[in-house]
């Protein structure tokens, strides 16, 4: 629970689910929703999301392939928890 | 929104939420529940709440004077939130 707790409070973790919480997002795009991101940090959330099962990446094979990055059903439903903690925060 | 996470995710002020979420505590009930939390860090946590609006303490006139902490109404609502994302965690 704790380290639940630890990952979604993290820096910028929060605001990937946000963005993604909107729907389907290319790298560039998650970039340039999160002005102050690094390549580096925005790289290694959309990793560690993925590898929680929280996050799909799609690779569609057009020329230049397009890769997509996505919530699964369980990243939704933290989605919908983040909100609930932002409507309680500004509340 | 991020500031509230952070302070959410914060190491051991969700587990004080989740104590008093079960009802008021006195401090030595929070430190016994709470093994591992040193008493500056639970006397720093039970402040930083009460200033948030959180956590209220009472102290009642007994011989020696007996000191209860208890969640706000809006502490609570955060309580509940918790108890969300621990089910979400461990589903």
């Amino acid at each position: 629970m704790t380290q639940t707790l630890a990952f979604v409070g993290s820096k910028w973790t929060p605001l990937v689910i946000f963005q993604l919480h909107l729907g389907a997002r290319r790298y560039g795009e998650l970039q340039r929703a999160m002005p102050g991101i690094s390549p580096k940090t925005l790289a290694e959330r959309l990793q560690s999301l993925e590898e929680r099962g929280l996050v799909t990446r799609t690779v569609y094979p057009d020329k230049p392939p397009r890769v997509e990055y996505a919530l699964t059903p369980r990243g939704h439903e933290l989605g919908d928890i983040l909100d609930t903690i932002a409507t309680w925060a500004t509340a």
